[in-house]
């Protein structure tokens, strides 16, 4: 890494160059379910997770890990693998939709890791809007550096979750996990400027009013309208900005999907980050004065829909089927790598997009990721939405932070695969758990620590006034970043 | 107000001029509770309320006011007042701790009052810790405006809050209210680039693990440790970088509270905030290598207490004491002014130290603002501190940002007189109705409408699925900014 202080060009009044993601550090739970044996259990038919949801295992904790825990733990692996000092932190934000206290943060609990290193000067404390705290949090992390509060040292963003739900339908839809992200400038993932649109309305699609109950309110219908809405509103105004710097540089086509490597999406369930790309394709059709809907033409077959009205497609069985046809070999070559830890983990809320973002990049050859466009798509019902785009800048030499960046994904693979397998009955029985115990004073978790990851942060106990305890597992069998990098995209189930 | 096209140069790469607060608005309920009755319903020795703690009226609401009715109110009139488009908002965050809902932001709630202008491009959620939200929301939306993701309009903070405590001690220190904030360059209170230093602790001072209750968990003297040690942090390190200013402009002397005209403080009880100004003076005498003690020096009769370690005194009796003599006359000029609606109105959390903010500047004629240094100490449990500094530019002719922003804030005291005592046997009986309805679905409030200020936001239902319904009412009587101001120091109970 980079010294901090030499990063710093705070008194120049100007934006340090090329800000974005410079290390990331994904948690999932030691354990999950699998999704076929769970259609069993729930006595549905075949399919309906694993073919209709698209998922194929659903990580989740017992009641020994709670949003500190995940956090702390994916924190302090990040700082460890990367071997960066606390000291070199200047601000921390937590998104998440996890909320065990309404005042306390997150953030506070983390700053028991600065303890040695004695640095308290940390800004930043924890936002919320269901899935898309952690994107407001690395907007936040990344005007950061770029203002004039900047004082030279790292931003730290990490989004964390646990998604459960109620027996039912939703619940196949959960996950877990955390991921933290360090954010600088010179970074290998390059935050593209002015190229963000957002679009945020007041809904009730999902929430959370139930306030002593994990459980969230879903209208899954009204989500999804919600969802393919945003993306749509989202789309066209990164197109909008995209093709006024394009016109600036004397290209006045317009922007389509074809100047996207990647396109990864935030995935509620991995079927919707199908629908999605091929809502996409949908909008590129819409926006095309003069779609090729010849045979052997892009859009070929389809020209019957160029009538459509956008906004009433939104539950067109025929226009998703055309278009998610038309999309499959986009949707193989820029989505379906992005969709690995959503499908092995399932729907971890906040850090699910940049879930898909490591899976991506895991995805790569190192030596094919320099120059890549990489399209995010961010959604928190409520609703919040944005859609940005990350570069792949930088060499590939060993040691360059990129090939710390993709070396540090090399364990993707080994760490899905290495989870523990949990019936479905056990699964039930400690969901029925964390119901009884949740918020409960003078409790000690009875969830093995045995089974958890090494590194893994856990709660101890609860006290009579609901203060929290945790303590850590070592951390000593983390792979150290190496030269030789796997490909990850064969791991994919579909 | 500029356009806001005219603000923008995002595209040069730098940050623009005097990025600060533009225009204020705040909001507190109609309704109050004297002090001095509470004492003798309460059973207590008289003045413990409000000498011991140093506050007059108690603002609270009814059942038919929640966080997003006092927030739409602060917006709504904010952009009423100040004839504030809706298009021209880039960004709105929400700072709070009053949570009704763990997914769904406040922020989508506001989404519905930019209905009619159609834009839906409004960046930033919500951000939680204790009373520090509104702060974090401030320094992000300035970090916005000069960020490369700034495109030219307005940011929008609000705080927001209703601070309610179980029968007991900690009663009398509620309060509640709501202040909306426009952000942008070219401003009237300027925030002082490089001048501000964050204090950040993991601690159970105060903090809300009872998800369905309003009420927190308090200990109440570690609480006051933790304000008054963060304090001491935040001092320390703003000096450092106040000095390392200084000296780059030749300047070698010691930061002291000299150089701030005004100190604003979040205020828990008025009386901490006379505690805290005595705590700086305290941290001023350490600092300073030959404090001069003679009789009529700055100091006089201090010696003794020349070798006092800091962290030791925090409980200190006789040195609170020896301190708030010695800044007496410092608190009348530089801090009481700024109690007015901390004494009036109560902790509205994290609307209080910008209720701080506003009751110094109502307190000064127009012609006395330019050029005043205001020094912010923001705390939050659990525990966030910063303290930075404003510094108030620009010219004083009718029309001019500074001359709106000052002029906005004439009624302050009529609004504050304005308002209904109520009885404290009510107070307790609405205290009561909010406990016994608190989430309550399928519910109609019962509160008075009719009693509610003009231009008031209230919930009307909430139905089967939690969704809550609101109105408002006329906003006909708005007074519009006039000339001639009424300076409000003289209003202040002590």
């Amino acid at each position: 890494m980079p010294s901090p202080n030499n990063m710093s060009n705070a008194t120049e009044g100007r934006w340090p160059d090329d800000v974005g993601i410079i290390a990331t550090e994904i948690y999932f739970p030691s354990q999950y379910v699998d999704q076929e044996q769970l259609e069993i259990f729930d006595g549905i038919p075949a399919g309906k997770y694993t073919i209709g949801l698209g998922q194929s295992k659903m990580g989740f904790c017992t009641d020994c890990e709670d949003i500190n825990s995940l956090c702390l733990t994916a924190v302090q692996n990040l700082m460890d693998r990367n071997q960066i000092t606390y000291d070199s932190i200047g601000r921390l934000e937590v998104g998440t939709e996890t909320i065990i206290d309404k005042s306390k943060s997150v953030k506070t609990v983390l700053m028991q890791l600065f303890g040695d290193s004695g640095n308290t000067s940390v800004e930043g404390i924890d936002t919320t809007n269901a899935c898309y705290g952690g994107t407001a949090a690395l907007f936040n992390a990344a005007a950061w550096v770029e203002s004039s509060a900047w004082d030279g040292r790292y931003a730290l963003v990490v989004a964390g979750d646990i998604a459960v739900y109620a027996t039912g339908n939703a619940r196949p839809t959960g996950g877990a996990g955390a991921i933290a992200m360090l954010v600088g400038p010179n970074a290998p993932l390059v935050l593209e400027r002015g190229l963000r649109h957002t679009h945020m309305e007041h809904v009730y699609d999902f929430y959370k009013p139930d306030m002593a109950s994990e459980y969230p309110r879903v209208d899954g219908k009204l989500s999804i309208q919600c969802y393919l809405g945003a993306l749509d509103k989202c789309y066209q105004g990164y197109c909008v900005k995209a093709e006024a710097q394009m016109q600036k540089e004397g290209d006045s086509s317009h922007y389509t999907m074809d100047r996207f490597d990647a396109m990864c999406f935030h995935s509620p369930f991995c079927k919707l980050v199908q629908k999605s790309l091929a809502r996409l394709m949908l909008n590129d059709f819409m926006r095309d004065p003069k779609p090729d809907t010849n045979d052997g033409g892009r859009y070929a077959g389809l020209r019957g829909y160029k009538d459509l009205k956008l906004e009433e497609t939104f539950m067109d069985r025929e226009v998703e089927k055309a278009f998610m046809n038309c999309s499959k070999e986009m949707f193989a070559a820029k989505t379906k790598p992005s969709t690995l830890v959503a499908n092995q983990v399932g729907n971890m809320y906040t850090p699910s997009l940049y879930g898909g973002l490591v899976s991506f990049l895991a995805s790569c050859n190192l030596a094919e990721l320099p120059g890549k466009r990489i399209g995010l798509f961010s959604y928190g019902s409520g609703l919040a939405a944005s859609l940005f785009s990350l570069q792949v800048k930088g060499d590939t030499a060993p040691g360059s932070p990129l090939w710390k960046l993709r070396s540090s994904l090399d364990d993707l693979k080994f760490r899905l695969d290495s989870r523990r397998c949990v019936e479905p009955s056990v699964f039930a029985e400690t969901m029925k758990l964390r119901e009884d115990t949740h918020h409960l004073a003078k409790y000690t978790p009875v969830g093995s620590i045995a089974d958890l990851f090494p590194g893994t942060w856990y709660l101890t106990y609860v006290d009579e006034m609901h203060r929290r305890k945790y303590s850590s597992k070592p951390s000593s069998n983390l792979p150290s970043p190496r030269v030789d990098k796997v490909p990850v995209s064969s791991l994919i189930n579909s």
